[in-house]
């Protein structure tokens, strides 16, 4: 028997198709180099784009998934509402979800947060410093105590989420900002991490630290048997 | 300069004019009970329903209102989604919501949510005793260590919610079951409060420990002045 | 290699030797019957008790010890402060610890909470119900919505603690009275459970429910390798 | 009436009467630069020293104090246990607590967190940024989104603290350390305000901003009258 999670990677695979300079950093897109680390270490990976039928996110393929990883950034609004509802749904019986960088205003990430997931952003190639703040914490399993990633672009505070059920990392940027750039929720029975990194202009998910954080979090957003449970009308009484 | 806080109850009002027995009890609806006991305790109160244009929650109603009380029921699939959208905006600049009894099911709790809100019931007029679990909370100022309801709607656990930032009482009901009763969230700038009580067939919003707790909402969940901050690009660096 | 958890079942073990009715309930001690089903679930269990020399909590065998369950009652005030001070030293730097029933005034988890640890009382042996709040929680795993303990000590609301980090479960007993009887915390990088039963006059630690919760509780605690991280002056400076 | 709160500044003063440079910043020392400032906001100010009987912290001193703020570096150890017992007893029943820089080390503080409260540091007079991750928080009322200090002592990540109830500031330094500078906590009925500047080298306390948060921070945390509670054995049962 197989107990390897199986991931899903989704990326709206835009800037990819149309950015020469994109192109040359992840020529076959952001979701194959993050499926190919996850592949090698050992998952069971598909991918899944906006372009595909149901962007790729069927009925079959969702119930085969236990952990999605969801990249997007201009074309958020092309995601259909209906397939977010089944994703929704889907992570409230279970399903970890990985939100990756401008992902925080996809469709799925604003409708579990309930909040703007506003922010403050600057995109000149700023050096980052990652620092964890919870070291034991398995999503921060064999790093350092901070990585650098040489150029990106900043995300700032204010963000506006709710509070974290567990704060990962901070980010510092060379321009004097922060950021909480590591944050855990739970919604129903999913485990969601918001990780913050990287733009689709910076090589970032080449980067060893970053991609070896993207599987502690699929390890750590595996759905796990819990305690059956029954909601609605209950008849029975002591 | 007065600086009581401007409240605006909103009921659908259905079941009021429709169930003899509901009339009896709530003979204006229960946005009026309410509303009548907060006018009492020195706040500036306006009602809304279901029925009104916008359902009564106009731009120029939300903008002078500092806390909206929620009931519904019935009709949660009437709310109009474009309402729904300005009064979620609206929380997130600040405006505190109390959200009551099976509000847990309203549009606008599950939207600022992110989970499905479930839970278990049975409606067979079972005695309550609401707990205190922190005692030093605005919320629960004045009341004793526990207090009871003679009947009630049962709601048990499990409650598909986010953890809530403070748990302020949990229930016990004669069957046996318990409910995380009163919990305090925050989306935005915006305060939440859930408060269980009451069905519409009891005379719950009668009894002076739930007006007084809904009085101490309000209060706790008036916007205040913070910090200013701005979201969106950046051009300043150090 | 054998992966299995390194557990250290402690007891300060006097009722056991003193008073017939808890002699017949527990021959051998209440470790001795939490440790035997530990030890059938492939875990590898030592027990320690307060009258051995160090309280049988020697550097050796806090050193090989990953996860230390601790039941005291009537002798808290017995226990060395140098050994409760290596014993939360060896939390910090990641054992886990459970704390069961009238622990919850043993000096370790008063020193943990920073709080009283204080709660309301009632020992007649009424029924307690315990309901899962998290469902998905590994510590309820196998589990069904609720378990009734047939008899035991009432403990209720208010329970004078910081916040857990995660509620697990919440109890009802007989009377009406509701507690917060399954409560996760991190102090360092050790995980900390408390668990509501079972008093030394009850036959609860021989109820698979109760020893399912323990082993469970046990797994979720045991020490993992997260980030290395370094207190104190850097030096360093970008 | 006056309902300003009594607030007692307690300083270990030590540095401001042995190094010249510290006394030149603060002649009377830290406590008269922050109890100036409290008293011209209109709160009822007293302050107390390492020195003083009992460090000027009796009971009828305790008993009239709605609010304690702490200043301790170089002398901890010296601060007695039986006077931090009786500060940790009063916090526990409602007196607030505002805990200053590296009064993180302090007893009354680790006693309340039950960690080692350790943390990395470097004292080179680097530039602090203070940013406001939740502006809706009244310890950050009439802030900007973030401000400077020109010249600090750098506290960095990670802090070994239990995750706060609410995290209000984040800072970022010169050299690209990142640190959870405003972390509220609540302990019994006490709420518990650790605010990381200033080291005693600076002149941080005559800068508006930091006062005007310490301001805050005692309203903040001003007792407030909840729920009557009753802990200990309950004879009544329903």
């Amino acid at each position: 028997m197989n107990n390897a999670p199986r991931v899903t990677v989704w990326n709206e695979y835009q800037h990819e198709k149309t950015d020469p300079h994109v192109t040359k950093i992840y020529p076959n897109g952001i979701h194959s180099a993050i499926a190919q680390y996850l592949t090698r270490m050992g998952m069971i990976v598909q991918t899944a784009t906006l372009e595909e039928p149901e962007h790729g996110l069927s009925d079959a393929v969702l119930s085969v998934t236990d952990v999605l990883v969801w990249w997007g950034h201009i074309a958020h609004e092309q995601v259909q509402e209906e397939v977010v509802g089944k994703v929704q749904q889907r992570i409230w019986s279970g399903m970890g979800l990985i939100v990756l960088h401008s992902g925080h205003f996809s469709k799925i990430f604003k409708r579990l947060m309930g909040t703007s997931c506003n922010l403050k952003w600057r995109n000149i190639g700023e050096q980052e410093r990652i620092w964890v703040v919870d070291p034991s914490h398995p999503i921060a399993a064999g790093l350092e105590e901070s990585f650098e990633i040489a150029a990106e672009e900043m995300y700032g505070e204010p963000f506006e989420i709710p509070t974290p059920d567990t704060l990962v990392f901070i980010s510092s940027f060379q321009g004097g900002e922060v950021f909480r750039s590591g944050c855990c929720f739970q919604r129903g029975r999913g485990k969601i991490f918001y990780f913050r990194p990287g733009d689709q202009a910076y090589p970032t998910y080449h980067q060893p630290e970053v991609l070896r954080v993207i599987a502690n979090a699929v390890n750590w957003a595996i759905p796990i048997t819990g305690a059956k449970v029954q909601f609605g009308e209950s008849t029975e009484s002591d």
